[in-house]
């Protein structure tokens, strides 16, 4: 629509369907003007429909585990030479968690999935950034986003050891934003978004009321997949070259709340 | 019960009733070994009953409008001068909004009445620190707190203009704590409390029904005065030495909760 | 240069000369297809030199005293008739301290001078939302930016009495920009820029060297005037529609830095 | 000296040496009144002198490697037997990176490395809770404490993964600390401390630098780890009964300095 992203060339983690943050953000980075490759895990990309997404938008497809070293380089590698160029954009939308999957409460986790999960939602992003660092593959002035979500901050007991990876994956942000910033002038960013009903956000137990619940809590109402895209692709653009190292919050307002009138007003009409 | 404050002299303003936290805070103080001046705005005394608190922990009271330059001096001369030395520990807990009183909505301020509260809410605490810092009143290694909320960080409706007040006393205590630091050791903090049925508190529109919420909210529940009183001490005590500058919730877990399974229960039922 | 801002009508304060950040978001909102009025206190207008500016960009100019609510009424009105319509996008960014000004240290405030400033640095961003909120000048989904300072959250002891001013100012925009997001899906944000070799920003003692000093702390270096303008431009587009009650850092990763490789080296040099 | 632990018992995690925190920490509670289990790695007891310090404290010393759950299991119970009853206070002051003892650069990180360091220094944490609540062997109104470092929030380049691992760290602690609270009314809190020489400490390149330049930004200086331990002290009293999920920065007012005068003079000598 504005052409804020012409010529630039991406690597979009995490589109598994029509749901998916991930997957709007590349409809909007198409339109937008980029040229980006799609890729999931291999197992992911069997659920999914992403070739849909691919032929959509003219790109191609790299399937990579974002756990292994291996399928990283040869992803970087091959994106690059199917772009024809460095990369100026990358966003990073995987998170899942095996306790959560197996309904493991938080207090009685399984130390394997713990570290499954730890490696899949956060070390991933490290992983990520150390093979783009390394082959020396971002452009000066790219931006590296990866999603997040609020809990990384304060308590949503459903929210399990996801929690815990998204607070990892923040502090990976800053750690690994500033050699990066030094080093390359890339910035590296996370937005924590609204709970939203993607096929990773629905798996979590009572998400229904919760979705609820943030949309009374907010001022602007909860933040939609498409919404979040679009403020992707701010960060995306050369219009924020100077924001780097934050976790960014697009909620609605929900961060900032203590309590609205309206969930005040529910809450009393409960309470009697 | 300890003597954590065994010979330590003190200036404690605000205890308006029996049920200010400042109250809690003296009788603690008392408790604990301390000697303390008792200081209200004149206005304030005349309501309250501080003479009893007087009696009960051998103090003198010394009136004191908070944003008059000259009471104060006056103040902390006296105070010296009967405690028999510099001062060791200061409350400030002072609040008020004449825009609340007057039941002006926060988006239709009287600004008159905004500057009067902030005179007394808010910067009534630089004048205290200034005459103390300039008077070189305080003993190295004292401690002042100033009581706040968390209302300065997130939105909570009713607050109004009380809320811009706190965000502004908590950056007072940042900022007039750097140079008490740096020049004589002086530690300053302030607290920021679970709501409290105070008489300060209870002036809140809908109060009851929020502290209800904030119960529910909190996994050990709502900080009461005088637990507030307790945690307090251990900041004018010996033990806590090295921590300034610093915004410390007291408030049951509440500030860094997004939800808590109760408050979900009961949205989930009011909403059905 | 995108068409960000096509057809957006907007009031922006405190384009004092060419240095002005503001001045630089007028030139680009210019650029991205806005129409506004300029406004700025009838004293900065004599310093300044905005008719150059109006005369660059088309627009008229509106003296306007942001502290007097008569001027605010007059702006707002006169804003939404020579525009055609209601306002899309705010910007506020106006700041001054007589203490500074005067060389008052922040321990010796002259507390009218601290009120004056008070007033006009801070109390002014509640005025001018609370005109545009009752006279409901805004149009929906529409977008208030302040400008503000990292002094707010910490010390930076030249900065005196203005670090506690925004302070009262980011609050501020939490607080009204419940209502505002609330009742009209206009979204309130500040954003706290590195420091700017601006009129205003050069007042501050030694600003030379504390210049230097963020430039090696931050990984990208300092923001400049103009990438703050760029950055503003997003918060006004239909890009950012559910980001509200933030303050955003624009600032080359500053604010998450304790410490950089280049400060450290220069501090280790220093310090033998 | 003040008894403020008198007839509690507890586990202290990570007494190394006299320099170690958790030593200053289990010679103050022992001063005031309590009694406590002494546990390390059996590694680390290999390096350490604990000996002397449970001679001294008259406790009884249990290893266990805190990423084994048999070992914590056994620690636990034993611990119950030995102090004959259910646990009041609990510290965790455990943290290794063997990516920084094999030198590897943040950016060239072993991801094996990162597992085992992760293991060690955060999840160790959730798994040390999981013992305790789900053994049911926590007093009511008992309180855990852990140690943590601001390079969980900011950037210190030399910290390398052990930043990710505290920021994990901490959100474990509010994770599990909701949980402890709702149903043992049992709080979990962090200290994030002054850099402090001790063993661990002093790993990390340039450390001393470091520390001269903590020394100069914070107002009172770095606190010493017999300063913690006084801290720590209060965390453990009855005190402080509704203080939970709170990091706590116990660090002479470091977190929330820009910048002193001190390192501004020493900067801007450096710089010319």
């Amino acid at each position: 629509m504005y052409n804020l992203l012409k010529g630039k060339k991406g690597i979009i983690f995490g589109a598994l369907n029509a749901d998916s943050i991930a997957w709007k953000v590349a409809e909007r980075a198409h339109q937008e003007g980029a040229t980006f490759v799609l890729t999931n895990a291999p197992i992911a990309m069997r659920m999914g429909e992403i070739n849909k997404l691919a032929a959509e938008t003219g790109s191609e497809i790299i399937p990579a585990d974002a756990t292994s070293m291996e399928d990283l380089e040869n992803l970087v590698e091959k994106s690059v030479e199917i772009l024809g160029g460095k990369i100026d954009f990358v966003l990073h939308s995987i998170g899942m968690s095996i306790n959560v999957r197996k309904g493991l409460h938080y207090t009685n986790s399984n130390y394997e999935f713990t570290h499954k999960g730890f490696d899949v939602s956060a070390l991933s992003f490290h992983r990520v950034m150390n093979v783009l660092y390394n082959k020396k593959a971002m452009s000066r002035w790219g931006s590296i986003v990866a999603l997040t979500y609020m809990a990384a901050q304060r308590v949503f007991p459903d929210y399990n050891d996801m929690a815990d990876n998204k607070a990892y994956l923040e502090s990976v942000a800053r750690s690994f934003g500033y050699f990066f910033g030094r080093d390359f002038k890339v910035r590296v960013n996370t937005i924590s978004q609204s709970p939203t009903p993607t096929t990773a956000g629905s798996g979590v137990k009572g998400f229904g009321g919760f979705l609820s619940y943030a949309e009374k809590m907010s001022p602007l109402g909860n933040a939609t997949a498409l919404e979040c895209a679009d403020y992707t692709i701010t960060l995306f653009s050369d219009l924020t070259k100077k924001v780097t190292l934050q976790n960014l919050f697009h909620d609605g307002g929900f961060s900032n709340m203590g309590i609205s009138d309206v969930i005040m007003d529910s809450f009393m009409g409960a309470d009697e």
